[in-house]
């Protein structure tokens, strides 16, 4: 299957998906809003009473555990095993693991108990997921010794599925091919939440193409790096950054995109 | 009683009301920040330990199922009886009824332990509620098959309150009479959580004039599109028009506002 | 230790302390950016199950009882023990004392069990939480009878602590000294969650300087002032004000910022 962002974010706009988000406190508004702004839509449930009913409207389900407690781990579990059965795919965001035995038990449970499509996080969450030495300040990664592309690579084959590592550069692999993307700009490393915000884009585009999960996960990046790049522009720092993040993602045009992505 | 968004916006901005809000983890800030900016104090309260003792010095209740679980359901039931015996007016904005059995049974069970002075949802959320085919997905109505000033008379009736129903033109009916209010942007729908600050904002009003619901939702809704008016004029996309909304909720003009609500 | 909130923020932004913040719903994605836009590293975590190792690897812990409940109490708890027994600083933020027992008994627990160095709240939380008659209205002090300075010094000899009452000019006190700070704009007060900034952006500035709270206190107060001057510049009203907040924190001047702070 071929790569084109601009192709998918056309059929996402006609189609919009119901995209369901377990996520953390910090970013609902700022997922459900990515999400909306790119053309899908999205909802937040997390009760145990309604996660399985919920995820079957879905077209996706985005796993994100960055302020995790025990209620929301098992309706993340619940939900997880609910879209399994469906065929609705499931992208993790191991917010923070490695920064607590806590989030990197979960992560590592929800890895193991539920088929997720797409792994996305930075490259600390990721390594400490694959057992490669990594240090995570709370959450943020400072900093791993190998390449990300090599780390991808090995995350997809340990862990049997798609491993989307971001950074200054993406790599997204499915433990043979390895898409590196390019795109972005430094002030989203000024914004809480928009490694959230990928992860849920990951969603958006994985919703379009399940049987896909490289190649969506791919534009994913793409598309919002290249929205980064539009909200630079004009930004005085990163409040206007953040405002205008949501001002690109909406006037993101399908017809461009692909030759603006930096994907090799 | 007469209909004055702009003597109501003007008495609210006198008399600071407390509106206390138990809503959904997506939108605390959003409301908490549309209610301020209109001229009213915001209190978010959920612990069964406080909302009795918080929802007697507010002016009004604002409930909100968006992320509902059973604790927040309990405060919800807490707080809404604890209003209706201090005389406090709830608003109920059932967000999601008809997407799960949970959302939908809770909007109920609410509507039924505690007496609503206004049920303020989306079309297919009313449509729900009283029993008419609807199709909501996730949190946005998809359509319904009826004239939405029919079913804002019918909602009202069947539930005995004042409906208040939102869409491209809204519909606001004690029963008896239907106002509909015309105001508003479509910008408003690539938002998430304007619903909720409309619900909000109604909360807002109603603490200004409690015995006059129908009127109070009725120039909630007005104002709350004027904003809408106003902030869409030099939005360049989904997040500029957003924090413009605080900007011309803020600077709204109480002199002004009831010529420029289009109210019938 | 002489009071530099140009030299600590300059060493702040080298060394990149990471805060841990268990605060409140509404404002969670403000105080994180606001932390993230000074300088610092924010990480929300508020599980049993992870709180003391969290806190075990941040430089301050940051406690906001904006919207308690008994789990999230238990959290601060443990994790402001944990943050004594590791010698890490601990701010109280006391939102809403003294609107409802919850509130204020909470407020006393914390700062009975656990070694606050800085509380930081408006002039009705102090007050309640040192005795004095005071009204708050929902999360808003509303006015005491006596004099700020005053305040903030009897309250820092009860509770054996630096207290740092924020208002129209900010009053800081370790019994002796009383600094204050007339920084600031009247936007702030407009805005949900300026005050929870406030605290956030004082653990900040005392994660660089542990060992002096009061000038950590003041400092911070000072910056958080000057960047609320800097960002009402442009301001259209409470949106534009707080985007440009994050703007203004992320552009402060730490060779200019000295001679901005008016503090005495």
């Amino acid at each position: 299957m071929t790569i084109s962002p601009g192709q998918t974010l056309r059929e996402l706009r006609e189609r919009k998906p119901l995209v369901h988000q377990i996520t953390n406190y910090v970013v609902m508004n700022e997922t459900a809003n990515a999400t909306l702004a790119l053309g899908a839509l999205p909802v937040m449930a997390h009760a145990r009473e309604e996660v399985e009913e919920m995820v079957a409207l879905a077209a996706a389900l985005v796993l994100n555990i960055g302020t995790l407690s025990p209620p929301w781990v098992d309706a993340m579990l619940l939900a997880g095993k609910a879209a399994n059965i469906g065929g609705v795919p499931v992208v993790l965001d191991p917010v923070g693991a490695g920064a607590t035995r806590y989030r990197t038990d979960t992560a590592k449970r929800i890895l193991d108990e539920v088929d997720v499509a797409v792994l996305r996080g930075n490259q600390g969450e990721v390594a400490t997921l694959v057992g490669v030495q990594a240090e995570v300040r709370g959450v943020e990664s400072i900093g791993t010794g190998g390449e990300p592309a090599d780390l991808a690579r090995a995350a997809a084959r340990n862990l049997d599925l798609v491993a989307s590592v971001t950074g200054m550069v993406d790599h997204v692999s499915d433990g043979e091919r390895v898409c590196s993307v390019a795109n972005g700009h430094e002030l989203l490393g000024a914004v809480s939440g928009t490694g959230c915000m990928s992860s849920a884009i990951t969603g958006c585009f994985l919703a379009v193409k399940p049987q896909a999960a490289l190649e969506a996960a791919t534009e994913a990046l793409a598309a919002f790096g290249v929205a980064g790049e539009d909200a630079a522009r004009d930004a005085k720092g990163p409040g206007s950054f953040h405002v205008g993040l949501y001002d690109a993602l909406a006037a993101l045009d399908p017809a461009t995109l692909d030759s603006r992505a930096r994907i090799t």
